[in-house]
């Protein structure tokens, strides 16, 4: 006997019953904010060109052009205005800097061709505890990735219209939510949406620089005209502890170089070259918009504040006006910046996803939701990254200290990793291979590329550990302390799925003999249909039923013993009596007792007789017995507690 | 065979099984709090003398001193200062006013010498509608009675230290919660708690009148020095309606003139003339000192402020600075006004417990708590007059217009009722007394008394409506939308009770034959022990177990095929698919195709093996599939839920 493949008819199959749910979902205001649901059958999957994939894996890195600048000046002028003048020179090194980053990165990529993700070649390199730190390390940085990026977005729009500074908290938390949303939906990383608003921002970036460098060198280019008061006060002296926390800042202009090496697996074929190509191309265009921003806001004396974004100062000095050009750059910027925010939402669910496939983390992120994405994880990222912008106000120079430390010790662990992976593989191949072996092949260029990741682990060990110290006090503290706490509850909730799989398991589990005897007991406060109704289940259960009433007033006692007699039919009352009123305790003390005599296969069942009204507001009007009863003997073995509801018609 | 009354053995009686609790309440935070719980055997019953009377019962009225003048004169500031000198005139109406209600219910307490609360007394002569305008009228009196009491002890305090302004609001939450906690220790209306402080408070006004008055016939008495700054900027016209306006806002010196003839029962022996003589003592405190300081306000030109209250102005007028006899009246003032709000705190609970007793608000408020006081009345009033204070932001003048109104009202219906009364016993008995006609005796003053009651009914009603149409834009309208809405909402609570006991009522009830088929349905997701343990609990339940899985993963669907073959004890296993990854939809629906095919006298119960871990947090590392599927299936029809607990060792 057959049935079509999609008949909602139950059919036989392994000798089991088998249906498919003829279930189809509804529209709601749920399907009208998020989408219709998809079948688990609609998974997608598309590569992308190099132009593309620069759009689509080079917008997070891009886009520090819009906030690193900004954050390096506002540390200089701690010590005043004419400390501006050592921008350009700690740009550079950040410049060296990012050119190693790159090059061993570029080895990531053809090691890994399908996505080299830190927790992926840390736990394959160095091990899993180091991997969980690299993951904590990974999901704080995506938290304030999205955190920075939108109060960095919206930064820009209040630098454009600056009566919307009072609300830049707000707007930020609701482009969070949006962001949220769309992602909810399962937005596709996709050209349609990634490459447009990318070379839009690299075109106007790269026209503002030009337009300043030809007005520079014509010599028409004037200081800012009404620039920003400096918001520092104080002004101490230059020294190199101040030179650092400027260099540290200016850093994050290299978070998001790592996204291109983890995407390499959506990349056309021969998709290790694209991506190689791709990420040359971008951290080239990334170091010469750097450099040169920074270095035309020497010229025109730019001054970081938090009610304008140097960008927009560079701008408007550039273009001589808040015009057409002007307002293109500043909603350039602003949506790069929100395009990076998407990165964190991109990374963040698929990364806890893997770590709870891994039993580190809830289970329940491994689910995919209605549309198919990990909706848990992008509701938990939303909601961690809005309370982050509602505390620091939404300023990212206050975000700023806590960030970069994750990106670079992720950095860190992820080139130690390679590093490693270069060792193992030094060994040529011969013939008799063991299993070992086979995962680890020749690669006669394996000195070479030690060295390079090398460098790379221990140039990125530098910068992280004086972020650490520079940013100490600033917020880099609340980072030494959450990565091991993070860390530590990875290692407590897998210890859990694991001690209950164990306590779960079958393996040597000599089935218990089922239960002999069944005992059933049942609260009443009076005698009426509902308890009734109730008996009678209590009676289908077990022979052996026993009736409970705690006597609060001694009227309503003598009505139900009297109503017992008529309608109890026969069956076993206790009365309690209660001096102090209370149900819980009398009647919690008695199943105590009973519980203690109880014998090894016998059962106790707690029948609670449960009115459901009509209108929920009805319930206000009645005490919830079951409901605190079952909060109360939850951990009590052998007790089963049964509501059995009575519905009024 | 016989045990001593306290033995908790059980014991049989009428038949039944009888036990008293052993349970002995533990210390903890709330023993703590609140203190020891009290058995029900513990009720106190005394009695108190005149001089003890008037403290417990006066204090309410008598405080009303503390905010009256300084409303009333609130209210003539906007014309101006020099339309203050209606304030006396305006004043003597009000004492006028003050005798005919005091003499209205003088007659009540020989009337009702048991105690003649407005829900009594309209009850009784006016029917239960009317009774419940009376009731909504006294809950929101109550509220509001204690939001206006401790908003303006603190602004006493504030007069006194300036700098505590700021944070009156806070202070007034505070204060309302500590007389709350003191309240579900139980407050004894005692005269330990009330004497004291009441007379402590009458001898420092009176001296402050007294002082002024003796200044002020030597030519001594000056203006306040430094007066605070006059709020009002706007000075309109002297009208009618301002004056209206103004004589509303004084009559809040009458509010609590009712609470003796509310406690006649608590006087001592001839208990009527106890609390008759004790009434006209505290009317005639009431009024001199009322009189006296609203004259002398007029004469040292005290301005009403929200920073400093006229009777602080006043006093340290008097007594010529900021010494120890102003900050004596200044604190027997806030120590009066808070042991009013104590007045709230014992009417609102037990007024709310006899409303719940007929039916009309939900049953819960009946229940004494540990220390035999309505612990869920004295809760909801301190959160509900918190709110209020919140949201006025502790200002007595933004208060008052919510107030009166409502005390008004149940003035008028409570004269309104007397007058009834009288009006019933007008005949003169006769031998053939019908049983109505003994419940109203006959009185041969009925035309005298039926006359006062009427002039009092007629008085406060004429103030009720000045009051409600001279304030209504204020706030009074707030007033005239809920009270109808209470009353609405007792009778929807009523209607939802006795429809209820309709409902579960016995009689005409065919008791139904009982249940013959019994069929078990099952979840699962995986097999282990704890679902092996819900199986033969099921089993032990009926032999027409079915077990559902409903698959997500197809990996997992086949595994758990696997291990059923070899632990399912031979049960049938229905899978489902779910294409959109849900669990309750596809589980749900087989539910409902299951339910309508159930036959009359079939059950139906759905066991869910539930996981308890050992700690609390390692519930957010589980799906609550059974709470869940309880709240889905709440309004199914003869469908019982088991939780089948599985606790891990």
């Amino acid at each position: 006997m057959e049935h079509p493949p999609d008949d909602p008819k139950p059919e036989e199959h392994n000798g089991f019953l088998n249906r498919v749910a003829g279930y189809n979902p509804q529209r709601s205001w749920r399907t009208w904010l998020i989408g219709h649901p998809l079948p688990t059958a609609a998974a997608p999957h598309q590569t992308v060109s190099k132009a593309v994939g620069l759009a689509v894996f080079g917008a997070d890195a891009l886009s520090s052009i819009a906030y690193a600048p900004q954050e390096t000046l506002v540390i200089l002028a701690a010590a005043g205005t004419q400390a501006f003048g050592y921008a350009f020179p700690i740009s550079l090194i950040i410049t060296i800097l990012l050119a190693i980053v790159t090059i061993s990165y570029l080895q990531t990529i053809h090691a890994y061709p399908s996505g080299g993700g830190a927790y992926t070649v840390v736990k394959e390199n160095l091990g899993v505890p180091a991997a969980l730190v690299a993951a904590a390390a990974l999901l704080t940085d995506y938290i304030l990735l999205a955190a920075v990026t939108v109060a960095s977005g919206v930064a820009q729009i209040v630098s454009a219209f600056p009566e919307l500074f009072a609300f830049r908290v707000w707007l930020s938390v609701g482009l969070l939510v949006l962001i949220a949303i769309a992602n909810l939906r399962g937005v596709k990383e996709s050209g349609n949406t990634f490459a447009a608003p990318t070379y839009f921002f690299l075109g106007m970036t790269a026209l503002t620089v030009a337009v300043g460098f030809i007005r520079y060198l014509s010599g028409t280019l004037g200081d800012v005209a009404d620039p920003p008061r400096l918001e520092s006060l104080h002004t101490g002296p230059i020294t190199l502890f101040l030179l650092l926390r400027a260099f540290s800042n200016g850093t994050t202009a290299l978070t998001g170089v790592e996204v291109i090496a983890n995407g390499v697996r959506s990349f056309r074929e021969p998709r290790t070259r694209n991506a190689a190509v791709t990420m040359i191309w971008m951290s080239t265009l990334l170091a010469v918009l750097f450099l040169g921003i920074v270095y035309l806001l020497g010229v025109i004396g730019a001054v970081p504040s938090e009610t304008e974004t140097v960008i927009s100062q560079l701008a408007r000095t550039a273009f001589g006006s808040r015009g057409v050009l002007y307002l293109g750059t500043i909603t350039a910027t602003t949506v790069i910046l929100i395009l990076a925010t998407n990165t964190a939402f991109a990374g963040f669910p698929s990364l806890s996803a893997i770590i709870a496939e891994d039993g580190f983390m809830p289970r329940q992120l491994t689910f995919r939701g209605s549309r198919l994405v990990f909706s848990r994880g992008i509701i938990s990222l939303a909601a961690v990254a809005s309370l982050l912008i509602i505390v620091f106000n939404a300023s990212v120079t206050a975000l700023i200290p806590l960030w970069a430390v994750g990106v670079f010790l992720s950095f860190t662990l992820s080139q130690a990793g390679m590093a490693i992976h270069w060792w193992n593989n030094r060994r040529p191949a011969d013939k008799r291979l063991t299993n070992k072996e086979m995962k680890h092949p020749y690669d006669p260029g394996w000195r070479w590329k030690l060295i390079i990741n090398s460098l790379g682990a221990i140039t990125t060990a530098i910068v992280t550990l004086i972020f650490a110290i520079t940013k100490f006090t600033d917020g880099a503290w609340i980072i030494v302390i959450l990565l091991p706490a993070l860390v530590i509850s990875f290692y407590r909730v897998h210890r859990h799925y694991v001690s209950l799989a164990q306590d779960l398991s079958l393996e040597h589990y000599g089935q218990p003999p089922p239960s002999k005897r069944h005992r059933v007991i049942m609260p009443v406060s009076a005698v009426h249909q509902g308890t009734l109704e109730a008996l009678d289940y209590a009676l289908s259960l077990s022979a052996d039923v026993t009736v409970v009433h705690v006597s609060i007033d001694p009227a309503q006692t003598e009505k139900l013993q009297h109503n017992w007699n008529w309608w109890g039919k026969g069956v076993r009352l206790v009365v309690i009596d209660s001096p102090y009123r209370t149900f819980f305790e009398p009647f919690l003390e008695y199943v105590n007792e009973l519980c203690a005599i109880l014998q090894p296969n016998e059962r106790l069942t707690i029948v609670v007789p449960q009115f459901i009204p009509k209108h929920w507001w009805h319930n206000l009007l009645h005490t919830q017995t079951a409901f605190w009863l079952r909060f109360a003997l939850l951990n009590k073995r052998g007790v089963v507690i049964t509501e059995v509801p009575y519905q009024v018609r």
